[in-house]
């Protein structure tokens, strides 16, 4: 019989990067309610943000040791990029830390060995945030659905370009415009071209190939079509159809022929389906299991607070159980992916036709 | 440093109850790449229903006390009701079996002093099968979402009632005639009183309000207005305002007042939306989070196999760590249940109006 190790003190938790997702963290972590224990904020801007944001009993670095050597539980990383996030993260859990990150790209390239080391260190590594923002697909996927055999993956996974699509398909606006519109209401960064060409969709659907399928997969690799060149036009030619036009990522997993068919591109959606409503900054994403049929999710997927929902749940999962053995999983390269003659399918996929 | 503990022998699971759920879950789990060994099954008719479905390595038995001194792991209970399930669940936990149940009788009246028990054993009690079939809407709202302030949910929780419902809206039939064709597809019970009447509903509603709002709610107090009486009459009036009928569970708690009004209804629903769309056994969920705003899912919501999912799905998690330590929720009942004077409106709730 094993009783609750905490209730002795509250988790305490470090903050990595005081952006729009750190700081929505900070907040909701400093309320009164909380469970929880901000200890430390790291930023480059420690010094001028600390004077900004001040948060009682809270300590500000710009030093990542400082992080490392200090009594937090759980290290939030919400710096984002590849370089330093990986090895910081890779040092936390060497540091005895459990991590959430909200990272797809670390988490898409890096995961199967951090979530290894995290096994080794007999602590977790968290991801909810990754993918999704609040909708959660990936306890959905991962945990949820582990007792189907997922065939496929429908998804809108990027908020910014379904914001930017929406929009013009609302007011017939050009692209420009819409993307100038998204990053006033904060759902587009300064720089959209990884959102609008599909990098950010195909690192989120690398990381959801390898929870459903179990494959190790170069995001790199996965074919994307950018939407960089969608026009009112588009739209206006799609409409007779009932159509509108949607970034969707889709993936399929053949088991006997180890192929995997992944890609990401602008396609015609039908008006009236899951994808067609999915307007502003949402998520959306259709699972097909080959016991529990079609699954679907959608929620916000962008913005920091919605993003903090989900950063928030996994220091949830790790307080409950700080002992928790989250085995990493076992992914394999052995497989096929298909590169040419891949179809980008209208959806649902009645009729085949290159959408742009 | 710890070390996997489950790489030297797969996870033992015993079977409760062979019926429609226990049989899928049987069939599953004895299936050639499963990580997980069958090793006993429980029913009242074992000796005929062995002989119709042998499983090599099984033994069957009629007598609780088998499956209570077997060196199983995990207990899945599948035979329903609350006598002698509740017992037979709580015994496993007392004889150091984790339990996985479809019963959402059971947790919606003991799921407290039963978690409670078998976090003090050191176990897990997992019943993502009790609450939407396939849907994993257990696992959003008490993980997924945890890190939110849940505020409502509203819900398609009965799959035979909206298979009635929806084959009365597609072909004008009567209720009967809805019933009799769910049952002759294996949606429907021989006696579909507690699904029309909204009694497994509430039984449902009532473990989401413990999970989203920590309360502990009696489902019988939860107001209901029955499903028998509707009739293709009442769709016919409803089409004209692009509106159709589905029974709906509906929870909102204002943690200022204490108040939780909670329903169980057919109301009207806009034949566009979430509500609207969901056909056949479908459910559907809205889950409204203060800093999330609306979170969706949908699924099969019956069946033997798409339940099964989830079933395997628990046994999964409970294979990954069995030494996790999952505390009960601690659920007040320091709240006004709201039964007067409720009313029922339709969905979206644009306006009032009670659907019949």
């Amino acid at each position: 019989v094993r009783s609750d190790p905490f209730s002795s003190r509250r988790c305490r938790v470090a903050l990595l990067g005081f952006g729009t997702v750190g700081s929505a963290v900070a907040r909701r972590l400093t309320a009164a309610d909380t469970p929880f224990q901000l200890t430390q904020i790291l930023d480059r801007g420690a010094a001028q943000k600390q004077r900004a944001a001040p948060f009682a009993g809270v300590s500000w670095t710009s030093q990542i040791e400082d992080i490392l050597l200090s009594d937090a539980d759980v290290v939030v990383e919400a710096i984002g990029g590849i370089d330093p996030a990986t090895d910081w993260i890779r040092s936390a859990l060497v540091a005895g830390k459990s991590v959430v990150t909200a990272n797809k790209q670390v988490i898409a390239r890096q995961g199967a060995p951090l979530l290894a080391l995290a096994a080794r260190q007999g602590r977790q590594l968290r991801f909810e945030a990754a993918v999704g923002g609040a909708m959660p697909i990936v306890r959905a996927i991962g945990e949820g659905l582990a007792g189907d055999r997922i065939v496929a993956i429908d998804a809108i996974l990027n908020g910014t370009t379904n914001a930017v699509l929406s929009q013009i398909e609302a007011t017939g606006c050009s692209l420009d415009a819409a993307v100038r519109s998204a990053q006033a209401r904060g759902y587009a960064e300064a720089d959209s071209a990884a959102d609008l060409g599909g990098d950010d969709a195909r690192a989120k659907l690398a990381i959801l190939c390898a929870l459903a399928f179990g494959l190790r997969v170069d995001a790199s690799r996965i074919p994307a079509v950018s939407c960089a060149a969608i026009a009112a036009a588009d739209f206006a030619r799609a409409r007779p159809r009932d159509a509108t036009i949607r970034q969707l990522a889709h993936a399929d997993y053949d088991r006997r022929s180890l192929t995997l068919t992944a890609w990401v591109a602008p396609v015609d959606v039908s008006a009236a389906s899951l994808f067609g409503r999915t307007v502003g900054p949402q998520n959306a994403a259709l699972i097909t299991g080959e016991y529990s049929g079609e699954i679907g999710i959608f929620g916000a997927g962008a913005g920091g607070a919605a993003t903090a929902v989900a950063i928030i749940g996994d220091i949830a999962a790790i307080a409950r159980d700080r002992a928790a053995i989250v085995p990493a999983p076992a992914l394999t390269s052995n497989f096929i992916l298909k590169t040419s003659d891949v179809v980008f399918q209208t959806w649902p996929p009645v009729a085949v036709e290159v959408a742009c």
